[in-house]
């Protein structure tokens, strides 16, 4: 039998998420039988299965694989913080926010749709990710199902995601009230892993829920959640000053010109290489209980470390 | 004793479920502790603190109540479903919806604060719904506590309220792709029914959840939800036609110049003043099983019907 590889398992994750995406977009449950909201549905797959590395949902039924659990009983799981993730690209892409007509080299949602609608979509894909983790499909005890919840509420919300983006925006100087944000190197961590780390983090420990992971085995899958999270968006900032817009399917280089809040920007491309070294350490230390059965997560680490687009 | 009326029940339901909010945005859990999001927490509360009535709150604990469940006790599931009415009014509110600049008298939040943080703003609220109905203060019981957020998730989404926002705007005539969708009388109900009957409807159920209720009881009070739900559409809509713009304070008059989908529109004054009272009726019917203790929802009923403001 063949080891798996990382880039086999995301895309067999990414197969098996998209599935569950659009079997829950094709089924939605609807107050009224004889009205469907077609446009708002053609919008959500427009933002939600319209490609994406499905790196969360990976981090979701990898992690739970750990624990025996199949690929097939994680993906309820999966197909809802991919939902989250979804809602938070098509609402960042609006007009008064990042202004972004592209995205993954297709139309964004508002500029295929419009934006009412863009707005719409993404406030229902993140209303059906709690409606999915609250099937029984996503797990038959419903303290694990909450307990999902109330880790993805947690990460998506104002002590996570949201909070996290209003930070950045304030750090841009985006708001009328004052100067842009000045902020410390630790700071600036706290915003990204605010931003971007809590969902990915978010990721890992829905997995570990799944599991039914003992503390010992959550924490330590906590701080390789932490760790990823952090290195992603490195890794992210890193691409944005050297990527290629055609790699990335998107502007780039907006960074630089906006004057954000990175890590980069602090610490200067050379240290920010050795910081990203060093998470990417600290993700395959956090593995290192786990084992051989954890090779997949640690390549991953590297990748999200490594990857070009 | 002095028997409960609808208006003091209805304002102790405002106090404690204000309360409950404040209190969750005050100790927002935050990812980063030393960066608060300030900004977008003072949003959050120019949205959510600032008056309104707070009719699905008063559902929820007066429903709760005939199952001798104390207002205390359903006070967190009360403030979800108030987190999900107030983010859908701040979205509602944006240029790209209803481009409303005044709401209960006061700016509405992109008005006061600016479109990034109002999106936002809603989103974070939409979000602290389900980690509120996530902790065990919303119910001891696992079960029920996921019951509440499969609940809260179906009427907020995309099978009820944004699909029927969405429509609205489709009968509005609000995208480019052809006319305004044309709806018989019976397509209209079902756009209302999801639009806002749902949310009420769920204010309805999670009270009858919070308090374990039988099927058959269930039943009784979902019933109630539905015809309450529908009969306040209708009242907004006679409203809107009637009422003055200081009375609501917000603009009215919008839906006759926009040519929304309105029973209204559809039956006329009279015949909607008809329907509006059988609904009153089917309210009151639902609620005999219960007996005098459910006298306060009734007079829920006729209030809603026959509101000014």
């Amino acid at each position: 039998m063949t080891e798996p590889t990382f880039s086999a398992q995301i895309g067999a994750a990414a197969t098996l998420t998209e599935a569950r995406l659009a079997r829950a977009l094709a089924a939605a449950p609807l107050a009224g039988e004889r009205l469907r909201p077609e446009r708002l549905l053609d919008a959500m797959r427009h933002g939600s299965l319209a490609g994406g590395k499905r790196l969360r949902p990976f981090l979701v039924i990898e992690t739970a694989g750990l624990f025996a659990v199949a690929p097939d009983a994680a993906a309820t799981a999966a197909a809802a913080i991919e939902c989250v993730h979804c809602y938070s690209l098509i609402h960042d892409d609006l007009p008064a926010i990042d202004n972004d007509l592209l995205r993954r080299g297709r139309p964004t949602v508002h500029a295929a749709f419009d934006e009412a609608t863009a707005i719409l979509a993404g406030n229902a894909l993140l209303t059906l990710a709690f409606d999915l983790l609250a099937s029984p499909e996503a797990h038959p005890d419903a303290e694990v199902r909450i307990a999902l919840v109330r880790t993805l509420a947690r990460a998506a919300g104002v002590g996570g995601m949201v909070g996290g983006q209003m930070l950045d925006l304030a750090a841009e100087g985006r708001f009328a009230a004052g100067a842009p944000l000045a902020l410390a190197l630790s700071e600036i961590r706290d915003l990204q892993a605010m931003k971007t780390g809590a969902l990915l983090a978010a990721g890992v420990e829905m997995g570990a829920l799944l599991g039914r992971a003992e503390p010992e085995a959550h924490d330590a899958l906590a701080a390789y959640g932490r760790a990823i999270g952090a290195a992603f968006q490195i890794a992210d900032d890193i691409l944005d000053l050297e990527g290629s817009a055609e790699a990335m399917g998107k502007a780039v280089g907006k960074d630089a010109g906006a004057g954000k809040a990175t890590i980069v920007a602090a610490l200067g491309r050379q240290a920010a290489g050795e910081l990203l070294a060093a998470l990417v350490d600290a993700a395959e230390t956090a593995l290192a209980p786990f084992g051989p059965r954890a090779a997949v997560l640690a390549e991953a680490a590297r990748f999200v470390a490594a990857r070009r687009n």
